[in-house]
Order: C-alpha cells, then structure tokens, then sequence
C-alpha cells in the first residue's frame, strides 16, 4: 500500500454527517409503511422514488450515472488511469416490510458521501472510484437474495430462473421491472454480467446488524469472512375442510405440518452444537387463512446459516427428513421443498483487510476483524473482485426493524474509513 | 299439527332445481376469488352486487323486502293472520376466501325456491313466512361469526363492541357499513334487536359440512342440537431482528411461540379423549413476514367446539395455560389471549322437529336426527324464537373449499322439506 501518496488532507477527512443524516431521513420517506417502519420493495412506485433519490445525489456528486437491466445503479468517478480495474463500494436501498432505515442504505448514501469527501479533500483518484446501488439485495419480493449482485457476478443460474420468477400476486419479475422503467426482454440479462477484473476491490459499509461493536465499544468492524446462507421453500398441502365438521381422527392439517416443522428447525439448528448455527422461519402462510376452516395449505420459508458450510448442509438435510416424517405422520403432502440458494461462505481479499486497518489505524480508530453472520451483496462480489467489508456498530444490533439505529459519530467514522480505503485502494 | 289443513296440492310441491342451481351458479360469480372457489366478504363490493341478487329475487317472488342497519335482509309474505308471530327460515351468502357456491347459499335462494313452491301449489300462509338473509355468518372481515343473527337475537354486548371493531386494514365497522349503504350511526344498532316471540318459529336449511347422510344414504337430516363454539385471538410479541445476526440463546422468536401453541390445542383437544371435541388453528399470521426476520409478533385465531359445553371449556382453560407457560419459558409476551366468543349449545325446538321429521315422512324421504358441528345463525335466532334446522347430504362432507357440492336432487329434497315445514307451522 503506497499510503504516502495520498494527499495530506486525507488526514483531515471531514464527513457532513448531519447532511448524511438528513438524506437517510429523506430516502426513508420513500416507504410502503408509516414511519419509523420503513418498507421498500423491488420496483414498486416508492422503490422507484428512491432510486430517483440516490441517482441525483449520485449527480450532484459528479458522478457519471449508468443503470443496468435489471437496475443495478453505477456511479463513476473516472481516474487518471482509467484503464485499470475501478475501485469499487455500495450496497443496497430495498427494504424488507417493516424494517429500519440504515441497513444498506448507509453503505450507498455513506459512499456517495465518501466520494464528496475525497473530492473536498482534493483527491485525485487514480483507479476509477464506482459507487454502486445494487438491485434488490433483500428477498422479499421474489424470494431472491441479493438479486442484483448475483446477476453482475454472473449467475447464469438465476438468470435462467428469472424466466419463470412470479411474486406473490403473480407478477412476473420482467412484468415488474418493465413497471419500474427496466428490462422486459428476459434475452437482456447477460447484459448484466461483469467480468472477473472489472473491479480492482470491491469494498462495502454497512452497519453491524449485531450488538458486538457497540458492546465492546469498538468503531469499526473489518469483516474477514461472510457467513454461508441458504434458504429453502416448503409447501405442505392437506384436505382442508370445515372447523366444526371435520373430526379430529379425519384431518390432515397442513397448518400443524407446518408448525411441527418450524419447531424442528429450531431443534436441528441447536443440535449443531454451535452458537454460529442460526436458522429462523420467518414465513408460515396458511391458506385459506380462515378461522373455521382446516389449513388446507401451509408455505414455509426457512433462513439456515453457518460460518461452516458443511455444518449448514447438515442442517438443512435434517430439516428435509423432518418434512418428510411430518407429511408421512400427518398424511399431508409435501408438494414442496426447494432449496432456493446454498451459498457457500466468502472470505475478504488480504489487500484488502489490510487497506481497512490501516485506515482505521491513521484515523485513531478502534477496530476489531469480525464475521458477517447476515450476508451482503460482497458475498457475491467477492466472485469478480477482491472483497472487504466495513461494520460500524448499530443499537443494541437491532435490525430488521423500526429500532434500527446508527449514531452520526459512528456514520462519520466509517464514512472516513471508507473513504480512506477508496483513496488508498485507488492510487494503489 | 294441523297437518290436514294443508292443500292437497302440498303432497305434489314441485322444485324447480334447475332454476335454484342456476341462480346458486349465479350469485357464485360475485366473488374476490376466481372459479371454482368463492370469496365474498362482508361489505366488499361483491357482497353489496350479492345482496342486490337476493333481494331482487326476493321482489320476484312477491316477497316485501326490508333491510336493518346492518344489512339483515328480510323478505316477508304477509299471512292471513298478520298479528301471530310469523315463521321465518333463512341463511347466509357470505363466503370464507377461496370457498365455495353452497355453504349458507341453499339455506337463502333454497328458502325462496321454497316460497315460491308454496306459492305454485296455491297455498295461503296464516302466520305470515319470512326468508332472512343474515350478515356475515361467518368471521372472516371482522373476526365476528353470526354478526347478524347474534345482533338480531339482542346482543348488546355485540353492539357495544362494534363500536371499536376494524378489520384487518384498520377500516371501522362502521365504515365498511356505510360503504355498503348501511348504518354509520353506532347509536342506531339496537334498532336491529328484536324482540323474543316476533317469530314463532325458526328453520335453516343446509348442507350437512359433514360426510355422514352420503355416506348412510339418508336424504334428510333434522338437527337436533348445535354444537357450542368458542373462538380465540392470541398474539405474541418478542423483539424480532436479523435472522443472520441474531444468535439463537439471544432469540425470543413469536413465530415458534405461535408454531407452540398451535401444536398444544390439538393436544388439549385430542386429551378430551371425545371425538365430539375439535379445534382448529385457522390463521396464524407472523409479522414483518420476511425470510430474514425472527418474527416479532404472531398472530393466532383458535376454533374450538363440542357438543358439551364444559368440556369444551376445559380445553379453552388449558390453551390459556399453555400460552402463558410458552409466554414464559420462550421469554415472549403474550400480548393478547382473548376468547371472542364462547357461546353455549342451542337445542332445536321439539314442535319444529316434529314438524321437521312429519314433512319428511309425507315426502317419503328418509331422515336421521343429528348433531350440527358446525354453528349457524340458528344458534342465536333459538335464543328470540323455537328452532331448527334441516340438513342435506353434500359430496364427501366437504365445506369451505371450493369443492363443496350438492346434488341437484338433494337440494330439491331439502326445499320441499324446508316448503312443507314452513306451511305446517303457518298454519298451526
Ligand atoms: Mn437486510
Ligand atoms: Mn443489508
Ligand atoms: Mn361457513
Ligand atoms: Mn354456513
């Protein structure tokens, strides 16, 4: 790492945090739910408003803005050297329903802000600098995860599966994204495929999503390695039939199916023996959905993690033979179980690990390497570029809700650090 | 009974079922849901385009019809002895999401059918007749079930709490009323209560929701009792989060607690050790319903129902139980634990059985006596007047799905049933 060419008044880096806060505030506006909840779904007119937001800001930072097919959002800052592969940071704006107003978010406006910060500091950047906004990192809408970042990295996989992806009102995901101005032609979408090499490193900020930074009192994380995720579907489906008329000895509920199968995740999940072993059910939807009628179909949506793999793996086998027990028992169908995606972990880049430190050190800032047990659009950048993450520590690790919180000081400090480690990276 | 006052022509009452199924055909297609399931919620707009197709059918049967300030719907054919309480027969039309055309339907267009079988074979009530059309039976929008019915029987424990009740969009029950034309004034509900003695007798028709008259062969049953139905709301609340980052021992997760409890009602209630004994977990809705979320709130509706009161009511107590010790041991809080209703049995009237099982007889029909396991407005009407209730046979007892089905003979039997009864009475 040359440190001792950037310019002096890197030293001096100076966030406009109260700016910074101010347009989290705003972006949060751009919601389905009242606040402080915040909701915001793929391609759905308030998504649509917020992606208007980030490109102005994206402009008024003097960047070069390009969105790709699916709505991936670019915002170039050419260097001297544009030849070489850019330095590169972002993350997402979607929201899943109900949820706070920093996760992902901070790592788009915070980068945004890094770029102005370089530019006040008269940073000249050698590698091309990028922010990006990437589509759709939560699943909520078409139970696909990081969307957008999987697509750049060039997953022909669900390029392929996106042909025959509906949502929950059997929206297409081309009917959707036509809706918000992208792609309708399912031909299209290799046009979002980036090569290996395009990005010299790719580097993302984004609060800790758990309590161990602001515990220790630690201002900044540098994350090692990204947890596996894997998600899976499961549909159970029974007779149904009349609360009051059924007996008892002639029902096959798919809604106790169901519950008995969300007990035995949890129960596979602590059997692993290892407190890094999550899983949660976060969907359980039964149909009809009707206080006096019999569950005649229950979807499940299940969320299994590990830092180990093979650890994962073995949960999720075990979670297939109980559904598979539950339905023999219960005399329901188990007309589903898919595995919707099993990734395996993503380690950081070394050059870039060591950029982030010594970043935090020149600052004066605490830091301490950790894992990312949430995953993160890096998981899949770390497929076509080298990889490192910045965690800045959130209240009490609230996330996934309206408690949500990152303080201003804690914002500046990896504004700063991010924005040392893009200069730095840059003229590397 | 003054059985040999009726018209000879009586012993030839003609059913016109292909008109009867055409307008159940028809009054189906007013639904939210597409064929061959039926949604038709109370004050949607299928439901206001529903009533205006039974009281014009009302009209042309020569019936006077009149409404109350919920939307009970009344269509009377003045007997020659106007001042003697009149016998009334009627049902419901709405219908539960994604169920079907002949739950409620046959007890309201069959109940006209029969008016106008009485009408063809020259008959002259003396009591005046009267075909009810009751709001909303079943709970679907409100979380009520019998709301009109129960009101008409004076509820004013009902007429109270409507005055806070909103469905699941936050929109008041009055509201929703005067969106359908009916009363936004919460002072004018006790208009609705009538008084006990105005009808000297009530009858229902419908199909059994159950598989015994198929399966026996039997063409009629006459309802002796009905059984006694409690329903339950219960929510839990824990502090949701990532489901990434949030470990396990950290969790107090509202979906397992939820998952719990429904395992433990189908426990209390096969501990019963009676097959009379059922519950039933209908709706259990997790919230922010997103993969990666620990649910933070659970939602729960419980059905349970028995033919003996107390036993029933054993079961309730043991639920509580079991909520409040899931509430402690999972650190959960168990919001809300709320019996919504928890009615006593209704037994049928002797005299209306009596006249029940001779119209049977003279028809030639063979009949059973039997238990209602499902609840119907009967329930509440035997509190202002003496009831009962016919039951036909339906395809495999299925009900509240949209493979419900009654054969067209099998209607046919029950009108005729329903038509010989209601002249008895009137003329007793
Ligand atoms: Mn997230
Ligand atoms: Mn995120
Ligand atoms: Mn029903
Ligand atoms: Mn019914």
């Amino acid at each position: 790492i040359q440190e001792t060419h950037l310019p002096n008044s890197l030293s001096l880096l100076s966030v406009d945090s109260q700016t910074l806060q101010k347009q989290i505030d705003e972006l949060s506006t751009f919601s389905d739910s009242p606040a402080p909840s915040v909701t915001r779904i793929l391609y759905s007119d308030m998504d649509v408003l917020a992606r208007r937001y980030v490109k102005n800001l994206m402009g008024l930072a003097g960047l070069s803005v390009r969105e790709d097919a699916v709505g991936n959002i670019f915002g170039r800052w050419e260097g001297y050297e544009p030849e070489i592969g850019a330095v590169a940071t972002g993350s997402h704006i979607d929201a899943i329903p109900y949820s706070g107003k920093y996760d992902g978010v901070v790592g788009v406006l915070g980068a945004i802000e890094a770029i102005n910060v370089l530019k006040r500091s008269g940073f000249k950047p050698k590698k091309s600098l990028e922010v990006i906004m990437f589509t759709s990192e939560e699943p909520t809408r078409f139970g696909i995860s990081c969307l957008g970042s999987r697509l750049l990295a060039g997953s022909e996989e669900l390029a392929k599966a996106l042909r025959n992806t509906v949502d929950n009102q059997n929206t297409s995901f081309f009917d959707a994204a036509s809706f918000a101005g992208y792609e309708k032609d399912e031909e299209k979408l290799s046009s979002v495929f980036l090569d290996k090499g395009i990005y010299s490193a790719f580097i993302e900020l984004h609060i800790e999503q758990g309590p161990i930074l602001e515990k220790e009192g630690i201002s900044i994380g540098v994350v090692t390695a990204i947890a596996a995720p894997a998600s899976i579907k499961v549909d159970f489906e029974g007779n149904g039939g009349h609360a009051g008329a059924v007996l008892m000895p002639d029902r096959n509920d798919a809604g106790l199916a169901a519950a008995e199968l969300a007990l035995a995740v949890e129960k596979h999940v602590l059997e692993s023996g290892s407190v890094d072993t999550v899983g949660t059910i976060g969907i359980m939807d039964l149909h009809p959905r009707a206080i006096n009628s019999i569950p005649s179909k229950a979807h499940l949506e299940i969320d299994t993690r590990d830092i180990e793999e093979s650890r994962r793996n073995i949960v999720i086998e075990k979670i297939h033979q109980s559904a598979m027990a539950i339905s023999k028992k219960r005399g329901v169908k188990l007309s589903e179980f898919q595995i919707v995606n099993q990734d395996p972990p993503a380690l950081s880049d070394s050059s870039v690990i060591k950029a982030m430190e010594l970043a935090a050190s020149e600052l004066n800032l605490t830091y301490k390497k950790m894992i990312s047990r949430a995953y993160h659009d890096s998981l899949f950048m770390a497929r076509i570029s080298p990889m490192g993450m910045i965690f800045i520590p959130c209240y009490k690790g609230y996330s996934h809700k309206p408690e949500e919180f990152a303080s201003l000081d804690d914002m500046a400090n990896g504004v700063k650090v991010l924005a040392s480690t893009l200069a730095k990276l840059s003229l590397h």
